[in-house]
């Protein structure tokens, strides 16, 4: 009797909101009759930007990254560095890195990482858009290749890949450092952080 | 530098879901990004959903529940007690009480309580609603209206509202009774549900 309760445009909205990550039955519960009872351009807006999201955007022909232009505005900026790209697993990681407002060159997003167990192999990722990249060389040579996967085993499998494919290119494969994240107390320090500080220990 | 980087969908989509409750900046961002990259059906589905939700909703113009017939399917049905009302708070309390099986009656739904403190006094719920169909009677009398509302003040103030108006009518008016919550342990009980339940004691 419960299921004929609600109209079939209610739940099947809780349904679809269940299956966006995070969100579970009753989230998706609480959010539909929030959306129900709110003033009603709040449902239509997000509705009718969720069904523009994915035909009004795509990808950067150059760098895979999420664009509305092409080439994306970075690729086509005059005021990065041109000879430095940074090579990350996700788009969002582009926004993420790019706010610390540290880094001026170009990205590559690869759109996940090398996982053999997974049955992830080089073809799907974006990996050969990255080579064609390399191989044409543009207006400026690309000189250095700053992998940012993240730390774990899979990241780890995709910056050595990508490292030992470029071996023979005059191309410089850099990862970020690991070790203690600054202002950490030492004596909370995880075991695998303490390891990469202890090996990659400076002269002072 | 950051705010151009994305496509203004993504931003405006990040925007309106954080304006959900419960959805912080970091999930909204989280939630476009995975909309941006799941099988293009899933974010169209969501979008086309939240565009009808409102406008293909209405009120039961009898017990004011979210329905999408005129009266609602609880309202129109044979199977039910058509003797009994339970007055409920918010649309979503009559699927959380019908799910329990327990009662067969039909429902009113308030759309909120009175609270004074917020300024919010009897013609700001649909207590009109009430009365109406506590005065028509339709086919078969109604008995009793049971006050369904939260054991909080507004609540408790709306029920003591609703048992004043109908002082005078040769209707029952009851709440649900409160206490301590079955198989609970004695010494986690909070104190407002002991002196209830110390004062709704029963002789064995």
């Amino acid at each position: 009797m419960s299921s004929d309760l609600l109209p079939g445009i209610v739940t099947d909205t809780i349904a679809s909101l269940s299956r966006l990550p995070g969100i579970g039955p009753r989230s998706a519960q609480r959010l539909t009759y929030f959306l129900l009872q709110a003033p009603e351009h709040l449902p239509r807006e997000l509705g009718d930007l969720l069904m523009r999201l994915q035909t009004e955007t795509e990808l950067c022909r150059i760098c895979c990254n999420i664009c509305d232009t092409q080439p994306c505005s970075l690729c086509s900026s005059r005021d990065r560095d041109r000879s430095v790209i940074c090579v990350v697993e996700e788009p969002q990681i582009v926004s993420v890195i790019d706010r610390m407002g540290q880094f001026n060159g170009l990205y590559h997003v690869l759109h996940g990482t090398l996982s053999p167990l997974d049955g992830r192999g080089p073809e799907d990722i974006r990996l050969k858009e990255l080579w064609r990249r390399l191989d044409v060389g543009g207006e400026a040579e690309i000189r250095e290749v700053i992998v940012a996967t993240s730390p774990d085993l899979p990241g780890q499998a995709t910056a050595q890949w990508i490292a030992d494919e470029l071996r023979h290119h005059p191309i410089k494969v850099s990862q970020l450092a690991r070790g203690l994240a600054a202002g950490s107390d030492l004596e909370y320090a995880d075991d695998v952080s303490f390891r990469f500080a202890l090996e990659g220990r400076r002269v002072l």
